[in-house]
């Protein structure tokens, strides 16, 4: 899988024989100016090209003959005290197969003997190509890892699926325990044992596991409230395999049963994500199918008596935006927010090496994305709302201010384009139907 | 508590009546290059000194009047789309209770009002300012922090209980669990739960869950290994309280039945610690009790034929440094390893302001630390020892090598330093009869 992911950059870089690629692999993170080490994940960039999971490696990549060099760090024996190993460059040559291996401490001299035209390098390695006399370049190298990681090899569909089945299980875990009176950070505890006894180690992001008004708050953090019964639960989690991000988000009733008020605006979600998803194909567009879903929540509102106009003007005016303010996906893979979506500045771009950029909104098979619509009641966008001109003519002002508290309902799921069509590797339960049969079993 | 510990710091810059002090508070870290936040955890001097648990905050305290000025983020609409609220000055204040409260674009007027002689801060904020055209100083507020932290307030000492109780429980419960045939990741899994589940949701450190061979790496990070019949498990896992750490080490048989030598070893390790939590007091050095525990071991050693000497000359060579590699514990609160304990060249300072790190070293009321002995056998030590004149006549080598897979065994408690002698925090089994009852239940 990762001398493909290798192959593919490669290609891109055909046209510039004299250059080399250079790529510095993640050190250990610390929290502030202390010894507290957050647990080593490899940089994203690094891992696609190695496969390699542990810390200060980095690689040297020849665009002629297309070598790839890992380049090791010399540890002293106190390493092995404190780490149980120093693996020789013959051992990591077993483990990882690259062309060649070096020490950290060679890599200048090499540089300085293939003189090449120039390095390409992301933006922390700069200041050493630099330092060493030598042209750097980082915005080749960005893009290219971009191109090449928005469409998933077959290996990488493999660990995405994993990471489903497992966030999967978790989420189906935390439907049946969910109860009134238990605390966020409860539910949280039965999602995390769930991901880590399946020896996923590592969060994608810091998971969202909002109650009542809290599920109106897109990037929740509390975690400290108690659920009310009558109340929405909203839990936006994933896991992580092998670096492969799952980002599931699923909206239900703490006490396992809709009012009709939640059942209302939760069908007309449901309703947009469907529209949303049956929508992908290869050629389509994400903001074309964004636009679609909005209209769904838009028309559904306008149904349930909160907002008033013809769907036209309400689109044409944002109108759907102060109740959907966020986007309906994005690229997922090494990065749950993976590289290589929608740049900004896509159109302007045509200078060679970068005619690979072009077109990138249009979906192509093997592109990995979520469909998570959503419908909240926001205070601090519909307060403004009241008092503008644009917008307050269209708002049922007693019914919204009713539904301040209500909270908010998104449903996400994690969806490989394929020619035909989707393979939606999130298998939650959504429907009004599954999840109350779930919750009350 | 936490206007105790601003009024404790206060106190040593008396003597600079013309100085300010400007703290910075933590902000959201980010993995590399992308959009994944860690979550928040405030920065230890920060909360140390307001309780804040939010970021982006900062703190300007004057050293004439005392006065705590909390410096707070503006933050736009949009903030609370995402966040849920903007506060106001006037809420913040109300929430921490700060003398003065102002907006971070107002410090640079506020500090050129001021003219202090010197700004006292720590490294992240020189270049702020010395921008402003106003001189710093990082070193003297570090080491009055250090002083201040090294001795717990009653409130401090309160999150410490409560941190190491929930600990306790998740250590207990993980000794109930352990069989052959488990993952270190499932035994994580059953620590986290415990903690997660009571609202702790930061880990101090990152805990270590070794099986087999990997308890002898002292920075073991894997968690993918099968627990074997007949090997020990060390587990060394903490928690946080309002960010006051927990740090406690269990090592016990996977089958729950010690066999003979893994009971012999175990056994002096378990001396060892009784014997240094029996000579802890004020006006006691680490480093004395640190050489009482590794005698202990090394006599053990002895009379389990494993080495071979006069107790003297086996300590005087640090024959037991071959087996007990590491410190015998560090002050713990707010940080795992804790600021203010033993400074190096504490002894050379004796300039005005420092004068309050003197005899560091020395053990006082209020103190709170880790004790904990252990012993390893490590090929990476032991096979270079084999070949050192110094050390091969003291050891063992045909008993040795079959230790080579036996690992490790480290038992550590948490403990306060009190009047008479300690408060012991930790309350998980030890003693192989205990492990033994709860394992075999």
């Amino acid at each position: 899988m990762y001398s493909g992911h290798r192959q593919n950059l490669m290609s891109l870089f055909r046209e510039f024989p004299s250059d080399v690629i250079f790529l510095k692999g993640g050190s250990v993170a610390h929290r502030y100016d202390t010894d507290f080490e957050y647990p080593f994940r490899q940089e994203s960039n690094f891992l696609y090209l190695t496969g390699i999971e542990e810390p200060d490696m980095a690689a040297l990549f020849d665009c002629k003959s297309g070598e790839y060099r890992l380049i090791i760090p010399r540890r002293d024996a106190q390493f092995a005290v404190w780490m149980g190993y120093v693996r020789s460059a013959d051992e990591y040559a077993v483990m990882y197969g690259p062309d060649h291996i070096m020490y950290n401490d060679e890599v200048p001299d090499w540089l300085k003997k293939r003189q090449p035209g120039t390095v390409h390098c992301l933006p922390d390695a700069e200041g050493d190509i630099r330092q060493l006399g030598l042209k750097s370049d980082t915005g080749h190298l960005k893009d290219a890892l971009a191109y090449c990681r928005a469409i998933k090899s077959e290996g990488e569909i493999d660990c995405l699926r994993r990471s489903a089945a497992v966030a999967n299980q978790a989420h189906l875990d935390l439907m049946h325990t969910v109860f009134p009176g238990m605390y966020e950070y409860e539910l949280k505890a039965v999602f995390d044992r769930h991901t880590t006894q399946s020896g996923h180690l590592h969060d994608p992001y810091s998971g969202i596991f909002a109650s009542g008004p809290g599920s109106a708050i897109l990037h929740y953090t509390g975690k400290n409230r108690m659920l009310q019964d009558g109340e929405l639960f909203l839990v936006d989690a994933g896991t992580e395999y092998r670096g492969y991000a799952s980002d599931i988000t699923r909206t239900y009733p703490v006490n396992g049963s809709f009012t009709p008020i939640q059942a209302e605006l939760y069908d007309i979600v449901l309703e947009a994500q469907n529209t949303a998803l049956n929508q992908i194909r290869p050629g389509q567009k994400m903001e074309d199918i964004h636009l679609s879903a909005a209209r769904i929540i838009i028309e559904g509102l306008r149904d349930a008596g909160i907002v008033t106009g013809e769907t036209e003007e309400l689109m044409e005016k944002n109108v759907f935006a102060l109740f959907f303010p966020h986007g309906l996906g994005h690229l997922m893979g090494l990065d749950t927010h993976d590289v290589g979506g929608y740049p900004k500045g896509t159109e302007k771009i045509d200078r060679p090496g970068l005619r690979f950029l072009r077109a990138r909104r249009t979906m192509e098979p093997g592109m990995v994305l979520t469909i998570e619509p959503g419908l909240y009641f926001i205070p601090a966008l519909l307060e403004p709302a009241f008092a503008d001109d644009k917008y307050s003519p269209h708002l049922n002002q007693k019914k919204l201010k009713e539904l301040f508290g209500f909270g908010g309902i998104r449903i996400e799921d994690n969806v490989l384009v394929r020619d035909d069509g989707i393979e939606n590797m999130t298998n939650v339960p959504k429907s009004r139907k599954e999840i109350e049969h779930v919750m009350n079993r």
